[in-house]
């Protein structure tokens, strides 16, 4: 599948675009216009494997039933400074939303607090959820596991655990906050996904196949797995952030997860948590904030390999984005474009303007 | 240098000969106890770069004036869920025992803690203080921030960061717990003591040199840096575990870590973070833990790569070693055991039994 350039959509249209499908499809309008809010600010953070490209997918799992539109979100377990959530299989973004407003509640109590939750479904990228302290000068924390299994054990072939992200959000005073949102793999699922949407070959490194050999096609994905960051260490990571995000939760993990590519029917059970930690709680928030600049200007004025432009601080760059995108707009590719014209024509309501 | 066959030695006369040369420099004996403990437990888990070898160091920074032997470790912060740590320039390993024993105290209360230290020291391995939380039935979580830098930012030259460590220790029922203990480098830079000590060269992937080509001489260390895990995914996990460990806590990161190695005098300044989750908060501890062993099960029966023995959880190997060196002795190679003669001598103690 080959991409013409892609084109820049305003924000505000793709989040009205990406409301009226929910809407059309039943959700109610509140809860529409919160995922559609989410899912457009991936977007405008260049997480472009985790935002619209998930909207058809959505679409179809509702419609098969997969998505409880009339959830009850509610905390089924309470300490001063945690919680556990039953996500009654809503969206994970309206789950995962509730989660950062109580864990910001607690934390301002008690100094930290770490709300997780079952029954609730993807989500989106990991930083969306962490970025949510950053208003409450807040540190967040946010672990998930993972919507389908692509990483076998160190030494194994079986599939058995996902790309299980950890997103990290650490307020700065006048730099721009330290954001860091990766996936225990040395690239997400939905960088492979993406790939295939732009007719890419995947760069060596990414996936192996059952021989152990570079798989390159993203298309023959299914035919191998993801290499975890430092071999034994990513799969390390990757383990123990899926028994944090799932197992301790009651939600999927290992063999329960659902692959939701494929399945579009049964609850997924995903399980995900975030932790805020109040600086305020460490002493004075702005004299915390100030010491990341400073180690934030430390380390982009340091000195450079020959080849490399500039040093990056993690986040700058989808900082950088939101601005650009903000201001040009977001760009959308042809072929995902073709993808969002299916489902308006599909659900009768009006194109992506 | 070439190492002789390692001799065992019983961990018992391990613990007594560290806790002697302690106390023959002037630390309380039963600060030396605590601190001889954990180093006899860091070897006994085959944590050889962060055991015994460090002792001379120790000894050596004590003698230079830059340990306090008689610090008044204090509480500066308190929430209900969190405390920040005074660590008044002592040992590591006595103030993260502390911090540790707070963080169950109050996240007994609270359900999960999260204390933070300044002005500690280097403590030995990660995983010690997160398992710290098995006994109680909690998960530990813990991060530190190294005591050299040898990580430069991705694409840059100047060593700003150091190898900042995280240990997850998660209770299983029947099975092992899950310990993850891990540097956010693909080596740990007392991995490259231990080969030099051992007169072994590295494997290609530890370091590169500052022309980017690998550097195998472990003792031409000094010459090049440590590769992070995944590229820029462990820069990024470095820095913001280095955050939260030092920066949070008023403690040493990027340009004011001082190089232990090199600085016998001055205070580190050394910043770690410990925090503890109740499994009681989040439902039944036993069928967490249960579900623990299922998953741990899963990965260790399925499917292997042809040249592979066995599918190792994180932590199992650490416990095979307690067991076997428990019985048969903590191995010391000849020329650890002739560093340690000489610790002897100088102090005018008997030599390890």
């Amino acid at each position: 599948m080959s991409d013409a350039p892609p084109t820049p959509v305003h924000a505000e249209h793709l989040r009205e675009f990406v409301a009226r499908a929910f809407v059309a499809v039943g959700m109610p309008a509140g809860d529409a216009g919160i995922v559609a809010q989410l899912m457009t600010e991936a977007e405008l953070q260049g997480s472009d494997g985790h935002g619209v490209i998930r909207l058809a997918p959505y679409i179809r799992r509702i419609k098969a039933g997969g998505i409880n539109l009339r959830p009850e979100i509610r905390v089924i377990e309470e300490r001063p400074a945690t919680a556990l959530i039953d996500g009654d299989n809503a969206m994970g973004h309206l789950v995962m939303s509730r989660a950062a407003q109580l864990a910001s509640a607690k934390a301002r109590q008690c100094g930290i607090a770490w709300v997780g939750a079952r029954l609730s479904n993807h989500a989106g990228p990991a930083s969306l959820y962490a970025r949510m302290a950053l208003p409450h000068d807040m540190i967040g924390l946010y672990f998930a596991v993972g919507n389908a299994n692509h990483l076998p054990p160190w030494g194994g072939l079986e599939m058995l655990l996902s790309t299980n992200p950890i997103a990290v959000a650490i307020p700065a005073f006048e730099e721009v906050p330290v954001v860091l949102d990766m996936a225990t793999t040395v690239a997400a699922y939905g960088k492979v996904k993406a790939k295939v949407q732009r007719g890419e070959m995947m760069p060596e490194g990414w996936m192996i196949d059952r021989q152990g050999e570079p798989l390159l096609d993203p298309k023959r994905a299914d035919e191998g797995f993801l290499l975890p960051i430092g071999g034994h260490k990513g799969y390390g990571l990757a383990l123990v952030f899926g028994l944090l995000a799932g197992t301790l939760n009651g939600a999927a993990m290992g063999r329960e997860v659902i692959d939701f590519n494929k399945d579009f029917k049964s609850a997924t059970n995903t399980g995900q948590a975030i932790a805020m930690i109040d600086l305020a709680a460490f002493g004075d928030a702005a004299a915390f904030k100030q010491r990341v600049d400073t180690v934030v200007r430390d380390l982009r004025a340091s000195e450079r390999m020959p080849q490399v432009d500039r040093i990056w601080l993690p986040g700058e760059q989808s900082q950088a984005r939101r601005i650009a995108y903000g201001r040009d707009g977001i760009p959308i590719g042809a072929a995902l474009r073709k993808v969002l014209d299916g489902v308006a024509a599909d659900l009768g309501i009006a194109a992506l303007a």
